[in-house]
C-alpha cells in the first residue's frame, strides 16, 4: 500500500509498504482523512525518535474487525494499552488509568504504524463510531478535539474565570473553541499578528503577547509549542492561578520555582482526552472546526503536505489518500 | 533593643535598634522564642534581597494593641495586607485571596521587620491565641506546621494514597507528620542517611534517594529546598500523580515540560497555611513538634545561631530574647 515511512527524522512517500494484518481483537480500517499536528512536524524533523508510519489523527471506514464493525466509519483512540493488546495489565491499567498505560504504544508516534497509510490497524476498543452528521473533514478533528476537551476534566471553568489561551494555532484555536463553550471570559495571545488576526475575524478576543497584562487570568493554557509560552503564561497569571501545559515539545523548560510556590501556581500537564465528549461537540455543532482546515494533500504529496503545514500561521493541513475527502454534510 | 540586622545579606547582633512603634491596629509583641529557617539562611547568605529584622517564626505576649490582646500570648501570621495596613483592598484582597495580596509585606521576609528582636509589631488582625496548654517551644512552630497544612487544604490525601515526603530536614519533617496524619502510606526519602536515620528513629518510612523506585507513588512533596528534588520528585511519581513544591530556593529549575505533559504530572505551587489548624494540631498533641529542636541560642548569640541551623541535619533552633524559653507544660 501507499504511504508516508519516517526513518531517521526524515519522512518519504513509499508505495512498497505491507498491508497492515490485525491482530485478535483488531480492526483494519481504510484511512478517509488524516490530520497534520504538531508532533507529526517534530518527527519529521527527528526531535523524537519513531520509525515507522506517522500520523494519529483520522477518520476512517472499518473494513475488517470483529463483530459490527465492518462498514463503520470510525475515529480512534491513539493510546494501545497492554491490556487491549492481551497482555496482563500494568499497574497504571490495573488502577484504572489506561491512557497512562506503561507499556502502552502510541499509533503513529511510539511503537505502532499510523494513520498517513490507505491503511491501519487498531484494536477494536479503540474505535469510536462517528455520527452521520459529522463530516470526514470534521471527525479527522476527534484526536485533538478530545485533547482540548481533556483541559475540561482536569479544571473547572466557568463564566467567572478569566481565561487565557496562548498560542492561536492548530490546538489552540480548539482548546479556545472548546474553553469558550463555558462562558469563561476568554482571550487568545500570541506572537504574531497574523495568527491573531485570524482567531480575531472568527470573533475571538485577541492580545499580543507583548501587551498581556501582569496577573490578570485565573487560568492560562499553554498551546505555542515553545518554552516561551511558559514564562508567559506564568506572568499572566493570578497568585493561585492554574497554568495548563497543553502542548509538547523537544527541549527543556526553565523556570523560577520560588515563583510558583510563592504565588501557589498549579501547574497541569494535560494529554489525551474524551472522544465521546469531542464527538457529541461535533454533531451538535457546539463546536465547529471545519473553517480551521487550510488545505489538503493526497497521501504521494505528503512531503508537500508537511512543509504547508509548517508554514506559519497554517492551521490544519488534511492528507487524503484519495486525493479527496467527503464533503461536508449540507 | 537587642536584635538580629540584616544588611547586605549579613547579619549582626545591634543593641541600639529602635522600640518599634505600632500604627492604627498593631499590637506590640515581646518576642519568647523565635525559629530560625530555610529562608533566614538564604537571607543571612544574600540570597534574597532583604534589609531589616528578619525571622517570622515566632511566639510572644502582646505588650500593647487594641482590644483584649494586651497579655494575650500570641503567633502571627506573616503576611499583612493591604487592607490590614488600612489602605483599599488590591485585587486579590477583594478577590478573597489575602494572603496573595499583592502589596503585601512579610514579616522579616518583605518590607517589614520580623521577630529576631525583643519586640516587633504586628496589626492584631495576624495574631492568634495560642492555647494554654501548647509549650512557647512548640508554639514556635505555628507558621511552618500552618504551612505544612496548607498542603492538606490543596491536595486531597487519603489512606489510598503513596505519599512521598522528598528531604529529611525542619520542614519535610513537619510536612511528614501532618500527612501521617492522614493514614496515608509514607515515605521520606532524602540524600543523606544521617538526616534520613533520625527520621527512621522517630519511625517514619525512610528511604534513600537514590534507591526510590520510579513511578510508585500519588503524591511527592518537595521539601528538599534544591532543584534536585523537583527531578526527584517527578520521576518517583505515577503519571497523573501531584507534586507539591513546598520550599523556595534560589536559582532556576530546568524540566522536561513534555514529560509533565505526557504523564499529566500537576504541580502545586504551595506556601503559606492555616494557624488554627496548626494551633489546633498542636493543642490536641496530633503533630509533636519539640523533639525538632537541636538546640536554641540567646538573641545576641544570632550568628552562632545561624551557623548552627545551617549544618547539615540540624532541625530547628530557636532564639530566645533572654536566654530561655518557657519549658513544656508537664
Amino acid at each position: 500500500m501507499i504511504g508516508v515511512w519516517l526513518e531517521d527524522g526524515r519522512i518519504s512517500v513509499r508505495d512498497d509498504l505491507p498491508d497492515p494484518r490485525p491482530g485478535p481483537g483488531e480492526a483494519v480500517i481504510r484511512v478517509l482523512a488524516a490530520g497534520i499536528c504538531g508532533t507529526d512536524l517534530e518527527l519529521g524533523r527527528g526531535y523524537r525518535p519513531f520509525r515507522g508510519i506517522p500520523g494519529h489523527e483520522f477518520v476512517g471506514r472499518v473494513e475488517d474487525g470483529p463483530g459490527d464493525w465492518p462498514g463503520s466509519r470510525v475515529v480512534g483512540e491513539i493510546n494501545v494499552t497492554c491490556r487491549a493488546r492481551g497482555a496482563p495489565p500494568c499497574p497504571a491499567c490495573a488502577a484504572g488509568r489506561p491512557s497512562h498505560c506503561r507499556d502502552r504504544t502510541i499509533v503513529g508516534i511510539t511503537g505502532r504504524d499510523g494513520a498517513f497509510a490507505e491503511r491501519l490497524v487498531l484494536p477494536a476498543v479503540n474505535l469510536h463510531h462517528v455520527p452521520d452528521g459529522v463530516s470526514d473533514d470534521a471527525a479527522a478533528f476527534a484526536e485533538p478535539l478530545a485533547a482540548a476537551f481533556r483541559i475540561l476534566e482536569q479544571v473547572d471553568v466557568g463564566p467567572d474565570d478569566r481565561v487565557l489561551v496562548l498560542g492561536p494555532g492548530r490546538l489552540g484555536r480548539l482548546v479556545a473553541r472548546v474553553l469558550g463553550g463555558t462562558g469563561c471570559e476568554l482571550t487568545v495571545a500570541g506572537r504574531s499578528g497574523a495568527g491573531l488576526s485570524r482567531a480575531a475575524a472568527a470573533g475571538v478576543a485577541t492580545c499580543l503577547a507583548d501587551a498581556l497584562g501582569e496577573r490578570e487570568y485565573d487560568i492560562a493554557i499553554d498551546c505555542t509549542g515553545a518554552p516561551a509560552g511558559f514564562d508567559l503564561a506564568r506572568g499572566a497569571l493570578r497568585p493561585g492561578g492554574r497554568l495548563v501545559l497543553k502542548s509538547t515539545y523537544a527541549g527543556e523548560l526553565a523556570l523560577d520555582a520560588s515563583r510558583l510556590v510563592v504565588d501557589e501556581i498549579t501547574v497541569i500537564g494535560s494529554r489525551c482526552g474524551p472522544f465521546p465528549a469531542a464527538l457529541d461537540a461535533l454533531s451538535a455543532g457546539a463546536v465547529r472546526v471545519e473553517d480551521l482546515i487550510d488545505d489538503r494533500f493526497p497521501l504521494d504529496a505528503a512531503p508537500r503536505a508537511f512543509e504547508r503545514a509548517a508554514e506559519p500561521g497554517v492551521l490544519k493541513v488534511l492528507l487524503t489518500p484519495r486525493g479527496s475527502s467527503s464533503p461536508a454534510p449540507a
